[in-house]
């Protein structure tokens, strides 16, 4: 189940209790001594597996993203139905959200924290990601605008760039979808707030309907002109 | 133009510097010192203003917010229907953040470290914004469901608790929203995406159109059964 066997038990254990720590304190009011005092393991434990505090949150990043993206490549193999592997995507995001709610806290709070190498490869892997999801989107849009084709297999369809990033409207509806299933840590409370199954069924009814939709350029009522409409520094507006 | 003639203009610079130095250093990792280089301002002069680190984050959200809610309600004044309502608050929170992305930055980032007053205030103007989403989205699902009666001014529209925050499919629609919205502080580029205003008709189509599309539950394509159905804690799948 676990695409990365280097990480030994201990040092899960360790990122575990780490990612709370930094969840809760912030990595920069965390110290070494706190994560020692969380995990129990002395500081020399701790060097063991690490030789700094940015190389723990590398760790913590690192395992956490590579189990995510694990996990979808493994339930989207073979699936070639464009929704349905927009489904997959969506389910595995939001049900590794809601139950690993404190280092997703991590990975979106302290996003500019790592530096060098360890920025260079989480980046990676975010880019990777954000890919995976463009490829979904790109290939969803031309499957709905020719029904029928929406196989996969077709060579032309596969060389028309698909999930081209420098596609403004593709980035875009990528980032707006990133952006519904991410802001959840900030929002989302198992008693209150839907089960994770049906937030699911939701966000996708929300945005497939939308994303599909075509547009109708003069569909939008007029906006009254207001203050608004020029830049709204706040500096600026004083 | 601005609902909080008590920031002078000295302090208003005060809070935009701080704003950058929070932004780039972080806020704890940023010291009064820092602040004093960056505005020029002296220790005793900053303190003027106010007596820590703490209020000086909180003057900068409480500004910043104030300013968002300030202008969206002149915006908002005497429109009755909930599209064009829904369309302002998109365009006023997009041009806001666009304009504002490193104050925006400190908000986001930053939401947990005010405590006692200074959290309780912040908090509430943030229930107030999502308070006045959700009820315009309540409005607009009423409107859409009896066509021809989406005139606020019926008392029997305005009785049925419109914005009920406990209603859980309401809050996941104002939060998604929120999302889409909030997220692009991690991504938008003036230079390689959308300039705002097109990015504000597409988050609108996006969102607007799933909103709109009544369910049918069992339009939805079966999804094969996979491993990340269940848990899918990092820590449990080892």
């Amino acid at each position: 189940m676990n695409g990365r066997p280097s990480y030994d038990s201990k040092l899960l254990k360790i990122l575990r209790e780490s990612a709370c720590v930094f969840a809760e304190k912030g990595y920069h009011r965390a110290s070494i001594r706190d994560i020692s005092g969380a995990t129990g393991v002395s500081l020399s434990g701790l060097y063991y597996y690490f030789s700094s505090k940015e190389e723990l949150l590398f760790l913590i990043q690192d395992h956490c993203f590579g189990t995510l993206l694990h996990t979808l490549e493994e339930d989207l193999e073979g699936v070639q139905d464009p929704e349905t592997r927009l489904r997959i995507l969506v389910r595995n995001h939001l049900h590794f959200f809601v139950d690993n709610v404190k280092e997703m806290k991590v990975l979106s709070h302290e996003a500019d924290v790592l530096s060098g190498d360890f920025k260079r490869k989480i980046h990676e892997r975010k880019r990777s990601y954000a890919r995976t999801l463009s490829m979904i989107l790109s290939a969803l849009q031309r499957a709905a605008s020719s029904p029928g084709s929406e196989s996969m297999d077709s060579p032309e369809l596969e060389s028309k760039n698909p999930g081209d990033h420098t596609d403004p409207r593709l980035r875009a509806a990528t980032f707006a979808l990133f952006g519904m299933m991410n802001w959840i840590y900030t929002w989302y409370n198992l008693e209150r707030d839907l089960p994770v199954d049906e937030l699911e069924e939701e966000f996708l009814h929300l945005f497939l309907h939308g994303y599909l939709t075509p547009r109708f350029p003069s569909g939008a009522p007029a906006l009254p002109e207001g203050p608004s409409m020029g830049s709204s520094s706040i500096w600026r507006r004083e």
